[in-house]
């Protein structure tokens, strides 16, 4: 009876759900520039009546934490947002986990439409943080609302959480764990395409300083040039790349291109057109492996920096400087045959009505720090295209955030318990 | 006996010339400041007791000239400044031209010493501009201020130009010639290890954009690097250079490892090191032969990345964007056998014991907008060491420029002859 009730109340509140979305999506909100996105969420939040906790997490004290990476020296105007649903007590507890933070829009010329005006078309709603990640914390609010609005009462504690930071290594994340917040599972709707992710890849940001000598450009000869160092050094990465790549047999991989991609995401160097330039410095992203640790990882990645003096003599007496700086995510991994994974497997095959797909995830999440700091089981699953994540005319598909939302709900009734 | 004379002032005033150099070097007169160096230029005129013109050339009435690149739209506080020693009459009249402009100190930390501080150490002034071109221009006025103050009169006019702008493209020098500044010939002492240089190499600047497709960088695959789409069009680029330079056969080039640089300045591309960066700008100069046309050369650098589409098909629906911005320098040229060459390789001789070496220069100049819009015959020759312009710790050999100060001063009485 209540069954039917929920989905009735989600059926009925799609446009309510497209315009909270919409109203997300036009809070840019960049690293930094998260507050009114968030004044949005705590006012869906209020409006379903949960206990809401606000708070701007304390940079200073969380920077000893050894997890802690944000380029940031405050969170001033960036509060993060939790909001509880309490259950009436004894049954299961599960964090509901979602970022506010979008990454930039890039070139605007690649969009289609304004990347913050949240445009509607065939069914798809457009722009940036549609997909990664707000259409996914959309799905959250509606479940909670739908069961909440249609008197069903949980036994265990539904903990809605919108987090800063995620885009930049989780500090956002971090400070809510701090904060004590705990459950006994962590669902994350990152955009999955509707995927189970049990184990999520970490990943880390490193900058490469790689030097050149100046030279008139006229006499370039008499110089030597950073960019063209960097050519070689973009070839031993991508090596990198390669061998790690190769090494990687996890079935939860299968059919993925590059499970553990290196990314060069920035390249800068030089000051004027007719000079050699002297440096340039290229920053990217270095997935982590589910089973990997950082440090290990750091160390071949220094090792094969260390070896382009073999390929070039230059290197010899001109090191590329490495620095590990900003974002970090651990990675995190969960049994593939724990019960919290095979109740989304449930959820998903009843609303599907087809099994679900496992796989690893191909980037960071915050789940790596529930997971390793706190052992609790963490999935990542959610709606929204994996592929238009940070690319221009990102969408998210209203059909596909609606069934996550009905998901989302018997995953809460069926780990919670329903009580009657 | 003026002769003894005017040798015994230089002598006299080495000291007082290195210092009114480091006084130049110390105001940083990079582009847009160059008023401070300037005053230090208008006081030096005034002790000499020159007639002074100083004024800001007015950019909006030099846009239309065909010759006029600026990047700059204004040059308020950015004076040009003349200074003449009227000649009795009857005589042939010289230009002596320098410019204040210094190009920026890249990478500090390749500099052993501050390079705006003008540091002495082993008979050599250090710092940016040293030898491009402020040692230059203390020569020149060194060679006035010897002859002048010991009594010789010269037949032709002397016009000692101290011109804005040349870093950039030479409007500064334009903006001397539209106020009506002509001579029989002009003397240009750029860095050429005291080479003489009757041919100068044009060059333009050329801005690149190529494109690429944005993605997560977690699934990379998924986008295209601008970054890795940059290095195909760096290889393009660099056969192109080889071609260029397979076709030069003025014996004035012989030695030159390249003698027609194609050099690549500054990259700047992707926002965030978690994304595929959909976006590469690269910034460079050409180096322009001297007799080719300036035309020609656009075209075919533009036929070059037209058929980087042969190499990868990505070029074919995403094209680089090409655009031909700020600085451009036209190409210079005078006749080896020119009277004014033979009357420099002259003075040269004489001072030096030894014969001149002339070759083409490996840089713009101002030098051909005088041959180009004026015809008049112009050498560029002057002391400083061409390998250390635009490179940390830049220098000039005091010694060099004493002797420079020589050479002119034996140029200006024999090109302006000397009244008894």
């Amino acid at each position: 009876m209540k069954q039917i009730e929920w989905k009735a109340w989600l059926e009925k509140n799609r446009g309510s759900a497209v315009k909270l979305l919409q109203k997300l999506i036009q809070e840019r909100s960049t690293q930094g520039k998260e507050s009114s996105a968030q004044a949005i969420v705590i006012e869906a939040c209020r409006e379903i009546g949960l206990e809401i906790d606000i708070w701007e997490p304390d940079a200073k004290e969380m920077s000893t934490h050894r997890n802690f990476v944000s380029v940031r020296e405050h969170f001033h105007d960036s509060p993060n947002v939790v909001a509880i649903w309490k259950g009436t007590g004894g049954g299961r507890s599960i964090i509901l986990n979602g970022h506010i933070d979008v990454v930039p829009e890039g070139d605007i010329l690649q969009w289609e439409s304004d990347p913050f005006e949240g445009k509607v078309k065939d069914g798809k709603v457009y722009g940036r943080g549609s997909t990664d990640m707000k259409g996914g914390n959309v799905s959250l609010l509606l479940a909670i609302n739908a069961l909440k609005s249609t008197g069903v009462k949980l036994k265990g504690d539904v903990i809605f959480q919108s987090v800063i930071e995620e885009e930049s290594g989780g500090a956002g994340t971090l400070a809510a764990i701090l904060r004590g917040y705990t459950a006994d599972a962590v669902l994350i709707p990152e955009p999955t395409n509707m995927k189970i992710f049990p184990k999520q890849q970490g990943s880390m940001w490193f900058r490469l300083k790689v030097k050149g000598k100046s030279a008139h450009g006229g006499t370039r000869y008499e110089g030597v040039s950073s960019i063209e160092k960097s050519v070689i050094v973009l070839e031993k990465v991508k090596e990198l790349e390669t061998l790690r790549n190769n090494r990687v047999s996890d079935p939860l991989y299968k059919g993925i291109p590059i499970p553990l991609p290196i990314n060069i995401g920035k390249i800068e160097g030089g000051s004027w057109p007719s000079s050699v330039p002297d440096l340039v410095v290229l920053e990217g992203r270095i997935g982590v492996g589910p089973e990997e640790k950082l440090d290990d990882v750091k160390q071949e990645f220094a090792d094969c920096l260390h070896a382009l003096k073999e390929v070039d003599s230059w290197f010899e007496r001109h090191p590329v400087e490495l620095e590990w700086f900003g974002a970090q995510w651990v990675p995190g991994t969960v049994e593939v045959g724990h019960p919290f994974v095979k109740l989304i497997e449930g959820a998903y095959q009843e609303v599907a009505q087809k099994p679900a797909i496992l796989e690893a995830s191909p980037w960071g999440t915050d789940g790596g720090l529930f997971t390793q700091l706190c052992d609790i089981p963490t999935v990542v699953f959610g709606p929204g295209t994996t592929e238009v994540a940070h690319y221009p005319n990102e969408y998210i598909s209203i059909d596909e955030m609606m069934k996550a939302a009905e998901i989302v709900a018997i995953i809460l009734m069926n780990w919670c318990e329903i009580a009657e």
